[in-house]
């Protein structure tokens, strides 16, 4: 145990880390490395600055090297992946070697683990699936409960040495164990931090609009422009150092930022549609239970996608009935009851249809609101008069009907995301605007 | 110029590279790294094989270190990032330092793009934007027609140093001239390699099922299993070395790996469902086209979620109808049919439910083929007969209506991921079997 030397380090400054992947397939450019993002955030939020982060190949020489390198004192070390059943995954044996394992042991509580999965899945259970339940006697496990493969934390020299596998699911949720028992060991301090969701404004738009209250920013605060092409500009407001000085009384600077985010909150107006971790759909589905009412959708170029979107709330039942995704034209008119004349004079991609379209939804599905698409996606279809991202949507609700078109560009995938986006703030504009003075801003 | 050394050290092996991604925004886990996946992609068909990606802070001590360490003889060092025009971007000024530059050149070209696009944006052109076009003497400009940061190539000692923006479209774009300048320079051999999509067997019985063979792959042929717990596992099979050495008849070692391919897709049998890019929605998609056949879906649990992968390919239309989602008992009943007695003694999880929904949305979408899902995702609404992951699926055809259950484990959405994965899978299996001697295998 070294804690001792890690609370000297300590003193000096946070508690760095660096995050290791292993494997080929991040190294090829098959996938993309989400895990590093999502374990720098969490090991940020503790207070622990991330100093690198790498990805290597599963090559024991490679891995000794990095570990050899990285292994600083006070410093916490994240490795992802190797950890599958088969030969080509050597992180466990690499991470016994390193540490002077002199033995392995069979954690029985993974075991079992291993055996409920293997059963569930109506898998015999092999010797490979076995052996994942052996680890070094060097490390503590971290019981997976959601795998597997157990993670690992070693107490090696002056710095901590955890190991988790490489499947995102199972590795947010050993994250949870590693969070707890970093804090349960060291006297960490939380960067604080509030981030507001914004959709519908550009950046340099929204930075125009709020440079005099971020010219008056107090300097220990510092504030980002987060933009996402499909959910809109996340502005983030944090302090950093000034709290670690000052961590006996972190409360007023808490305040201060609070404050900070209720004048932002003002100046920004409609266009804010929540606070992190809020998205489009979590937020429409918050207004429609405390409104007590329902929703469905029709969608013909988004495909399923905003019905999709709005299931993947928890609890999502209590307020969505349904969807009929009317992809051809002919169950526009079967189903949602738009007439075929209007179709044929106006185009499928057209305000009447898109109209027609959530008016058909809410009768069909018996809703309180429906929300409706009809647009080019592409990479085919499109018209010199409708090219390829022109896209209709459409609300309906107790209030009326609302259409609006967005024109919009980017690959299909980026189209489909855009258009559920823009169609849910519409709904969440619907939803929040008092029935009385209603009207829609983009 | 160095080329005679990087031919020397050529001939020991592969050329290697390392990416090295520069700045904060990565490291505190706000974006994730999709440049480094773009850069290893290209490199990695040029035959260049990618040793390490590494995200590091804009500290110059920490940017000197590790440039320090990772320009080997033979090695391509691609730097992304702090380019931009303000203070904070130091990664010029670094590189100049660490190439040994003894003054600074105005490249007149990018100097005339940036006056362009200040001039669009209706910006007036600061002392700021006109030093991006300011380089060491020790570069080659890579002009950047996209942007106002030059890309920059150093010949330093045995390696090649290469600087990008970090905006991905301006990357992308220099990437292309940093292909062609490889590709002239240096005589590559790519990498071969064929990748084989599985689904439904896990990573270690698969391995206990291609045993044999692996073991009697030749030495140079290289395996890798790459699990994916939606998509299924990946086998990669792939040359590198052997075909440096023998570059000159390359085909026939191709041709070894094409025939180990075939051989392995024997062993594979039904689980194999195609060769990357394949998906299991792409995959159904050509086959019913191929079969000038229709398919719609109705979902439950999945929530849009099947549709909104089928038409997630571009020219989905020929083939995919519509969809109903039937989150709502009373929709399961009003628009599909399923008789409510059916749901009452059996419940809406449940076989007959399932072949109900799907035989249902075959009739109202008026297609070939459905597919049906009804399950629980949670977190909620499980019980011990059926606890959360339990998911009925369908799928209704010509040949007739087949139902499976589906017990996974998981988040809600690794679990409405799971279920459509499965549930498309099986419209494959179906699709692909001839309707004579059909058999569904999970």
């Amino acid at each position: 145990m070294n804690s001792q030397h890690l609370s000297t380090s300590k003193s000096h400054g946070l508690l760095s880390a660096s995050i290791i992947t292993i494997g080929d397939e991040i190294l090829i450019g098959q996938i993309v490395d989400t895990n590093s993002a999502y374990i720098s955030k969490v090991l940020n939020n503790l207070g622990i600055r991330v100093e690198e982060m790498l990805s290597i190949s599963d090559d024991k020489d490679h891995i000794i090297n990095t570990l050899n390198r990285v292994t600083k004192p006070g410093r916490v070390v994240v490795v992802t992946g190797g950890l599958g059943p088969t030969n080509d995954d050597i992180t466990k044996k690499v991470l016994g070697a390193f540490t002077g394992a002199r033995s392995w042991v069979t954690n029985e509580a993974q075991l079992n683990i291993i055996k409920g999965i293997t059963a569930r899945r109506n898998m015999a259970m092999g010797t490979l699936n076995r052996a994942q339940a052996d680890v070094p006697d060097t490390c503590e496990v971290l019981v997976n409960q959601k795998g597997t493969a157990p993670g690992m934390w070693f107490d090696y020299r002056d710095c901590i040495l955890i190991s988790l596998p490489g499947v995102p699911f199972e590795m947010q949720y050993l994250m949870e164990q590693v969070s707890q028992k970093l804090q349960q060991r060291f006297r960490l301090t939380p960067i604080y931090h509030r981030s507001l969701m914004t959709f519908g404004l550009p950046e340099s738009t929204l930075a125009e609009m709020i440079a005099d209250w971020e010219q008056a920013l107090p300097s220990y605060m510092k504030l980002a422009y987060l933009p996402n092409p499909v959910t809109g500009v996340k502005l983030r407001l944090s302090i950093y150092d000034y709290l670690i000085e000052n961590d006996k009384n972190n409360s007023p600077l808490a305040s201060a930022v609070d404050e900070q985010i209720t004048k932002l909150r003002a100046i920004i107006g409609s266009a804010l549609y929540g606070e992190e971790p809020d998205t489009l759909h979590s937020v429409a589905g918050r207004l429609l239970l405390k409104k007590g009412a329902t929703v469905g959708t029709a969608e013909s170029c988004t495909g399923g996608k905003i019905a999709s979107l709005i299931t993947s709330c928890a609890g999502s039942s209590a307020y969505f009935k349904g969807s009929i995704v009317a992809y051809d034209n002919s169950l526009k008119t079967a189903i949602l009851g738009v007439p075929t004349e209007t179709i044929t004079s106006n185009g499928a991609v057209s305000r009447q249809v898109v109209e027609a379209m959530a008016e058909g939804a809410r009768r069909v599905l018996q809703t309180d609101y429906a929300v409706a698409t009809s647009g080019i996606a592409g990479p085919g279809g499109g018209t010199p008069d409708k090219p390829v991202g022109t896209v209709w949507m459409a609300t309906a609700g107790p209030e009326g009907v609302y259409s609006e078109l967005l024109s919009t560009t980017g690959d299909r995938e980026r189209i489909i995301e855009r258009s559920a986006a823009n169609a849910l703030n519409m709904l969440r504009l619907q939803l929040q605007s008092s029935s009385t003075n209603f009207k829609l801003h983009m």
